[in-house]
């Protein structure tokens, strides 16, 4: 049986990846009235006199609501709420495991981002954080920006930003093994959607050298007429010599390049054009930009995808539990570029630099510590940034 | 230690009472490309292709919402969202510990019923039933009816109905025991809130003889200048002989007296006044509208309360969650009235007839069998009614 059929059939029997237990015992009368009413009464009105009593005498300590409109499902597309249920389920299996956070599953029946921005206020006191997944660009960057703006708790859009503090993560540790440094690096990223850009954005706040977006249209440069206005924004900080011309174009020379693009859009020649013992990250799943074996045999020294069947897995799941974990420790506000730093920072470094080499540029997905070691990192920099409320 | 403080101090120590867990292994690649990526996108593609799917392999079919605006809870008013979840946490854990249902609460930061009905609406589609909870009349009305006609999920607010059908199970047996028959009595209800009025709708559909809500102005009759719109709903198939007075002046003769009210508002008269072996249900809480002892002396033949250091306990947790165990089993799209009814009689039933006494009317609270023997008689009403969807 393949992983396709297997995986439906568990899906069947498992009906549903979640539950909601109770954790307090409510088998007698006694019990009841300490758990519900009347003796319930007491922490509400604590909550009722100071609202951030609600971490304390609540679930919304530990609580993540992950949170989609179907729009953008792993590679399927616009499939809907219904549809997109059995992704989130796993996304908070995920949580509880890797972190033991509780996280609860919300699909919310709408495109419109002012439907989705008023549904997820209005109930994110109910949490302690939100984390969005799965929302199609362009509409995903206004949806957390104004849900950033409106809520009182950490919003991240996993797609974009978990993405990008581990390939960033990855980055400065490949880079470590071919003897460059990031800020004299010139980095090519294909694919200018919601997660080159994120990408783009945390290598900047990492100082690297130079930096081009990819689209399909080729280089992003400032005054190309057809960069939509998150492109655009780019345009104006990255690629300052305004270098024109296709993916190839722009590889020649590179130090390093980031796919989040399309299967097989890079050939074994374009990877000889970069300069000496480039990296390459190719992400697109399941079929990468180029197979690490032709990367390699085009001069890759150090290769990364999405996949676990290769080394240098780049994985979400190194990353979102210990940032949640992380910025509710401390009650943060928000998750900042500076916290995403930091966590990227912290999962570069859990790498011990003796072990560290072309085939180990990350942590594998189930090293013991990767959470703690992130969430550790992400709480000091909250603090630091003075966001964090305890 | 009072049990006030005792109940504060286990909520600090519990730091909220439910937990989301995940029911399927996470531990290892393999598990992984099952639970989540790859494997997931099959379940997915199931349920694009047939949304119904979503009953069977995500967590819906046995996953309901306790949703409140914080604006009635308990009796301690509008606390806010915050401020209302110790409670909404509890309901959830006696979900999961009197019929293994998963409930999951979210407290909405909006008192304005359009806000409400769109966010709950908008997120229905994680879920299989909608349990409304705490929200205040005259809105909880028009929340449930507008929520009830735009969901295709069972929508109930267990503050009216929870109460109602046990207070109607309560009615049918108290009155075997005094040898009356429901359609030959006159019952007075004293509040005609959300929840004395779907009371008194539950008793019509019973065919109660003869019904007369009261509130602070005195009998509710056709005609009266103060009703509000559901008062004004019930006037016109109540009360037919449009008896105009005070609780004390209609209760003279009467039959039953239910009070879902204010403490202390009937006296040991008022009782003597009423017709032989009258049945006295008051249900304020913590105090009810006369002391158990009190309402004996006035002649009560049959005296519950919502406490439960007396008899008869007229307590929800006896409905709720075998109502939403019963729909969902059958998929139900709405929790009817003849549904209600079934519930109402299935727990009237559930007193064996040779146990059936003055000082039990109603099974216990931690009875075992209650919730699954509301479930069956509700699932096969739905059935019956044709609104089962399996």
């Amino acid at each position: 049986m393949d992983i396709k059929e297997l995986a439906l059939q568990k899906h069947y029997e498992w009906k549903g990846k979640i539950e909601v237990k109770a954790t307090v015992p409510v088998n007698s009368r006694e019990e009841l009235s300490l758990a519900y009413t009347p003796g319930v009464a007491e922490p509400c009105l604590v909550i009722e006199k100071d609202p951030s009593k609600s971490y304390e005498l609540t679930r919304r300590h530990n609580l993540v609501a992950v949170v989609t409109d179907g729009t953008a499902v792993l590679g399927l597309g616009d499939i809907g709420p219904e549809a997109a249920m059995p992704v989130m389920e796993g996304k908070c299996a995920l949580f509880k495991a890797f972190a033991d956070m509780d996280a609860f599953p919300i699909c919310v029946d709408s495109k419109d981002p002012d439907e989705i921005v008023e549904t997820v206020r209005l109930i994110s006191k109910s949490f302690g954080g939100i984390n969005l997944e799965d929302i199609s660009a362009p509409r995903c960057f206004e949806i957390e920006r104004r849900l950033k703006e409106c809520c009182d708790i950490p919003v991240f859009h996993d797609d974009q930003h978990g993405t990008a503090i581990i390939a960033a993560a990855a980055m400065q540790n490949a880079l470590k093994v071919v003897g460059k440094r990031l800020k004299d690096a010139t980095v090519v990223i294909n694919g200018a959607g919601a997660a080159g850009i994120a990408i783009g954005k945390l290598l900047l706040q990492l100082s690297v050298g130079s930096l081009i977006l990819c689209d399909k249209e080729g280089a992003v440069y400032e005054g190309a007429e057809w960069l939509n206005p998150a492109q655009k924004e780019m345009a104006a900080v990255t690629n300052r010599e305004r270098k024109q011309g296709t993916l190839a174009d722009v590889l020649k020379g590179a130090d390093a390049f980031i796919g989040v693009s399309r299967p097989g859009l890079v050939t074994r020649e374009m990877v000889s054009s970069m300069a000496k013992d480039p990296v390459v990250f190719a992400m697109a799943n399941p079929i990468p930009e180029i197979m690490p074996d032709e990367a390699k045999a085009g001069g890759a020294a150090v290769v990364g995808t999405g996949r676990s069947d290769y080394p240098n897995q780049i994985n979400n799941v190194l990353a979102f539990p210990g940032i949640f974990k992380g910025a509710l420790a401390v009650r943060a506000r928000d998750i900042t570029e500076g916290m995403k730093v930091a966590a990227s920072k912290a999962l570069a470094d859990f790498v011990p630099a003796d072990k560290l080499c072309d085939s180990y540029i990350l942590p594998e997905a189930f090293e013991p510590g990767v959470a703690d070691a992130v969430a550790k990192a992400v709480a000091a920099a909250a603090k630091a940034e003075g966001i964090a409320r305890i």
